[in-house]
């Protein structure tokens, strides 16, 4: 479910950091067994607001009726005001937050979906992607089936609605059994709510208990907003079926080793989340420590690229004694969207996100830490305000290696030829950078700030293939060079 | 596709003369080989704007892309600024407007609806009913069909998806094939404009000319906007696929006789409307000249109730000499929806959309003149109005036969209980109403305003069952009691 | 309070015979003693709305507070949903609504106007304009007042709060009597509702009685839509002020001879209104009877432009036993604002508004009857209308006279150079019109219509200065050349 | 210009720490001579919007007419889109951020405010609180004068409007000499930009040059963001005149000893500010190591309270050497409104806008710092959060002074009987506040902090009656106990 953000939007990206960033697509969550079950779904897709901006929905069930709910926005924006549970009814929800994108966003594609079928009412919601939806798709339409969105997501409810079985959570089974990628899905029927995790576990899904209830989110943060207790991950390959009786585990596919995505520990999940067992603060804290070692520089002050280099920058500077200070100040009043900014304005170098903290830099050697370097374009935009504060010497640093290789499990990331660190040596990049000298993390960094003694070249231990290249699956719809469902659907254009 | 409308709703129905009327679904529109198709399409919906207020919706195709942009409310309210056809861009294009029910309606059920079949693009619009759409509805979802709506049209997408056939239009005639009921739709692929009619012509469809391009609506008052020429009506039973080559013309059933729906003449149609051959002015007018021989009065002045009684009245007048005068004068700036008022100033009486004319009424002997009765309480509280006005005797006169038995064919109306001449004789009536004497033309009289000679009680001429009882076709899914559509899906509720 | 109405706008005058009218300003409305005062007060102003369909407001007191709610738009579409006076409680309350025009309007002219005064709150409405206000501004904001409204109102406020007295109803008559033009106030203290009418009744104010309660309003329409009773007008240059203790009158003039305005009979009462104790829409019928006298015609059918033409055309009818017949017929969805067609569907003659009815029309000599013409112009887009509908001849007659002269006491009409009988001969016109013939009132007609023998030179019964040029009062304004307002106030371009 | 904000809604301040801050009115910005004068408004507004998110508004002036725009809610979110300098064309402009309130606010009140003088055309912005106000508004009202707003800014345009003097200038100082209290005026008239600050500088306002042109601004962050040079803070008691010619300095006041408000530094101004020749961020800093050497602890880590106390905490980790972490995560995605919970949820201790970073926190000494402690509610939850995360020990500080006295300059604090430190000892607050220790910036750590040897007792070098309780000014509307608005204004209540 590739999306085109804002990261190629040369119009827009001069003003925020942040939008030189990867993308995680979605957070989900679902709970069973507890009154104003909307309302804490609610809450805890509140928490997991960073894994996605664009959009938020949520399902309910009632012993009745399914009530849906689907905006565009945050979710303090939309399930405000009286209770969402008085307008969401229902002892068991589902809800889904979806990432940012510029421009157009189709209603009908925001999760979860919904639909009736021979089974009864069943409602979805998914973060990942499937490598083989097209495909699929494809086989689907032309046996006659009618879809209603562009949504990777709906092809696994075509599956479902035309599986066999017995039990639900065997079509189910059956169904996803039949598709590909990184995903975790969380769904409803009207007597249980349901979990899956793709079979390396490469998105994450994590079970959680409130009292008699049990909870599905794609953090421990949300789990921490609720007041739940955070009991196990779901395993990699896992679909569990939560409903009055407890949990019940089934195995969709054979035992493999699981390999998690790194990415979640250097950049999307937050900082105070405890992932496959690790703080993410204290790992990102290591990478800094790490970096400090393998590319120490001899500056007078340690600054973080905020708010995503801030761990990694008190790892460096506690490791080196160097002071750290907030040298970059963020904005945090910055509205849904903003002036377009006339030519003369922009020639100004207006930062709209973020200001120098002229007092801390001027007239000192500095260190810039981030967290990655995705494009480059906006780092060498930080550096260039840096050094107009009156910095001697301007470094930086990522806290993780180079980026050299497109995802297709669920991360929104520009094209190959527009990430730097395919295209270009240290050197050039350096250069491309001005700065004074340009560091990355290694590969045996990262994994030694996982905790890990090294990378297991054969097998392993997270997905890694940004850096490395090594892709952990088949990816069917992308060799059939068939990956942009924009391109397929072409045929629609949705007017609000 | 039957709806509760405010027609049962005691709190609203006191201001609105037009709450109890019965009410046509929709009205559609379509056109072949005209740049700014949209534009032409959104005028020609204005022009039957009076066969639904709900909803309306373009889709449109431009050679490479469709567009759709569907709404609540009026053509005039929504398809405004900018031309539509800047939005919806195309030389093809089809649209439709739905009636206007109170409280919540689906945007999800508003027309056209949109589909991408393996054969490529498909948008349909829809006017009439299919009475066995639940039945097929439950056989495909059992076969794993998702539906998107609550319409019976989607049945009918589902049943051209699956079709076998080598040409779409083959396809389309073998769906059509398998849905009974009356009905007019209008449909675009990617090279076609279709049109088709049900067997019987119940729901009328029309064939115009402009330039060199081919229209299709529900009333010639849509060409007479656009400036088209009306060329022929759709035959009953028939298909038409429009290209640049010209119309073709399919027969899906073998042929029997005709037999349109009479409520055309009597309500739904605009009065400069030509249906079937036949001013519609003209012939309520002759209701009118029939109802003074038929149910004479000695009265000072005939009234009509504005705006559906004017013609009759008008006829009424002619042939009896007494003075036509407007004694309720209508207030045309009504909102959209209004105060609800307190006990207190209901019970003053208060009509918000009507007044009497009190100089036209006091002390003086009144007929009132309406195009029927339906429940009778919105006529008791007008008989009331002109008594308050300081009318001597007031006389009423409905210009259809009594209203008995409910429709299954897409007009909306009450349930037999409410239908106050299913249940009460005319002098039970007559003194509900509070009337001095109270009249309905004969169903002779109705054929004979129509043109006929006689009723032919074997093969009437016309569907006239709300007034006889006769349906003109099997009632599949009311005898298996599934009708309600809103039973069979209440487990969803949509949030808007 | 001058403003440039549609009316001279090309680009929309093709779809609106409407937009050719002149415009009364608004209509006011006022009551003391009822609970719940803005809900009747709402229901009052609706049934004013012909008056002014632009913006309308309420201001109530309920003992303690102040409450004020103005809107852009109809009355029924602003004051809905729940009872506007759980929003505006209290036992006393005064509304307006105001004329409709196009672009863009400044809510903050949209009354009624609430201000602080040194002896309390004060909150007015007015139906007028004050031929004076702008030379009387030019001294307040000279002597330091400031103005937050660009209306002729806000000067009778300042007025107000600068005039000496002892009690406030002194302070008010002290005011007024230094304001000149055509006008109808209605005002709340924190004591009492006041009403004050201009010493010529040019514009109309009456007194109702519902209960115990008194009501002030513009038209005797507004009592019979809450059920009050009509008592009596207010006097030309009388004051009222209403409180718990009844009514006390003031006279703020020495009395002359009244002339109220002729146009609220020509066109802008509503016609079920009695004003000046004559029916309104029995002294149209009398114009359309003189009418057929003065110039008749040899036609087969008589055809009112709606709505306005009718009761003349009726009236015409039966003086001359020719039929009427419904011979245009009015499409009442049109929306607030519409489709800005392209050229292309502009040189179709597309009719958004009005249609002909064919059946009426082809083949016949046809006689069309307005209640008056301003412009002209779209008197010869009906009248092509009703020949492209096969009338083989078209005649048009205007049940008033020609009119030659521009208002200034709150009716919004074109430039005299617009006025088509300003400029033109009765031959010159009916070659413009492209009819056959075509006939006016004439100036004794209308004076035998309104119930007077003759028309007194000297001393005109009515106010009639846009047929005749004899204005009742002084212009100052006009004469210094700054009747402009939106000249005046240039500096302030307020954006929304 | 007081108001009660969401500080004393016990509803809302649960999830906020921010809501348990005093807050600075307004900030506000001027420019004169450059192009699309307003779009730089728009962007040193939002460099300012910390100091004000409730409402924003630009005024400019073309050469011909003013244009003005007023909006609540942030400047990102309403000067967006098209370059607000194609809606408010003009080289001259003035802009405005005022605070954020829960509940209604009137949009009447936004500024600039905008007046139509016998002079000209007049826009004014205001940065803090007039001590007389009401005092002379209530004269003004006895004169005559009508108020369009409850701001207390509109008394001074009254003054302004009455003033006798030759030039415009003069009539200006004449009324601000008129006034007292602690503010900062930014004006434009037709030819002039404006600027003016209280005699003893209690509220800042810069001037600053980009190219040619003139800059006003509340805060050098503004200057910053679109790329000005800081030239030199407006004197106090200085009225500043620029139009094409340059700056004309005028002195409205005799000279006396300037005393800015020290609340600048502890709260208000931005990180990245200088103020009065300081570094906001480096005073912090030092208030945090002033804190450490007279408030000490035995801890393991330090962590801010988000984001306020981030610089003191370093300031406090860098004297001490205990590691700085953030253990507490911000939540950035809050919606303008949210959820109101159910007290089911509620009583989960819900935290939506901080969580607590529980690997940092476990089994650790905990020292939080804050910049500040108001009424201690907000306090006493964190400290909860950081023990239920699992701190063995909680200890407190505040980088400055018990706050004990309420402001009458322009900042909104609650009432003294809701400010903790003026109502309890210091044990009984580290009771209140569950902690194991508490400690307070001194008043002579505060004046170190500030660069300053000690504070001089009879002439203090800054305003701090907060901690001290010496105002500097007299506060004439408070000794008249008059100085609640809303009381005074209570019989107006404008309905949205």
């Amino acid at each position: 479910m590739a999306a085109s953000g804002p990261i190629d939007d040369p119009t827009t990206d001069y003003f925020d950091p942040a939008s030189d960033k990867i993308r995680e697509e979605c957070g989900v969550f679902g709970i069973f067994g507890l009154e104003n079950a909307a309302s804490l779904t609610a809450l805890g897709m509140h928490a997991l607001q960073h894994r996605g901006q664009e959009a938020c929905g949520i399902a309910s069930f009632d012993g009745e009726k399914f009530h849906t709910e689907r905006h565009l926005g945050l979710v303090g924006d939309n399930f405000t005001g009286d209770d969402p549970s008085e307008r969401l009814p229902g002892y068991m929800a589902i809800g889904h937050v979806r990432y940012s994108t510029a421009g157009q966003t189709i209603l009908r594609n925001v999760q979860p979906l919904f639909s009736m079928l021979h089974t009864g009412g069943f409602a979805i919601a998914h973060n990942g992607h499937l490598t083989n939806a097209y495909t699929i798709r494809e086989q689907l339409v032309e046996a006659g089936a009618l879809f209603q969105s562009t949504s990777d997501t709906e092809v696994l409810i075509h599956l479902i609605a035309r599986a066999k079985g017995g039990e639900f959570i065997d079509r189910f089974i059956n169904a996803i059994r039949q598709v590909d990628g990184g995903y975790a899905f969380v769904a409803l029927t009207d007597k249980t709510l349901i979990g899956a995790r793709d079979r390396l576990g490469i998105r994450p899904l994590l079970i959680g208990r409130l009292g008699d209830s049990y909870i599905l989110a794609s953090e421990t943060c949300a789990f921490d907003m609720v007041g739940a207790e955070f009991i196990r991950e779901v395993d990699p390959g896992e679909v569990v079926a939560i409903n009055a009786d407890g949990i019940r585990s089934f195995r969709a596919f054979p035992e493999i080793a699981p390999r998690p995505c790194v990415f979640e520990f250097v950049y999307f999940a937050r900082p105070d989340s405890i992932v496959g067992g690790k703080s993410v603060y204290n790992v990102r804290k290591r990478m800094g420590q790490r970096l400090a070692e393998e590319t120490p520089a001899d500056v007078d002050v340690i600054i973080p690229v905020p708010d995503s280099g801030v761990p990694a920058a008190i790892g460096f500077a506690q490791e080196t004694g160097i002071p750290f200070e907030l040298g970059i100040i963020r904005n945090h009043y910055v509205g849904r969207t903003f002036i377009q900014p006339t030519q003369q304005i922009r020639d100004m170098g207006v930062r709209l996100k973020h200001s120098a903290n002229r007092a801390m830099i001027e007239g000192k050697r500095v260190l810039l830490v981030d967290d990655s370097i995705v494009r480059g374009t906006t780092s060498t935009k930080i550096v260039r305000m840096i050094k107009a504060a009156g910095a001697t010497e301007v470094h930086f640093r990522s806290a993780s290696p180079p980026i050299k290789f497109p995802d297709h499990y669920g991360i929104d990331m520009p094209n190959k030829e527009k990430l730097i660190a395919a295209n270009y040596s240290l050197e050039a990049m350096t250069e491309m950078l001005e700065v004074d000298s340009l560091g990355f993390l290694s590969i045996e960094g990262l994994y030694w700030a996982m905790g890990e003694e090294y990378r297991r070249e054969d097998a392993p231990q997270y997905t890694d293939h940004c850096f490395t290249g090594h892709y952990p699956t088949p990816l069917i719809d992308r060799d059939r060079e068939m990956a942009d469902g924009s391109k397929q659907l072409s045929f629609l254009v949705e007017v609000a």
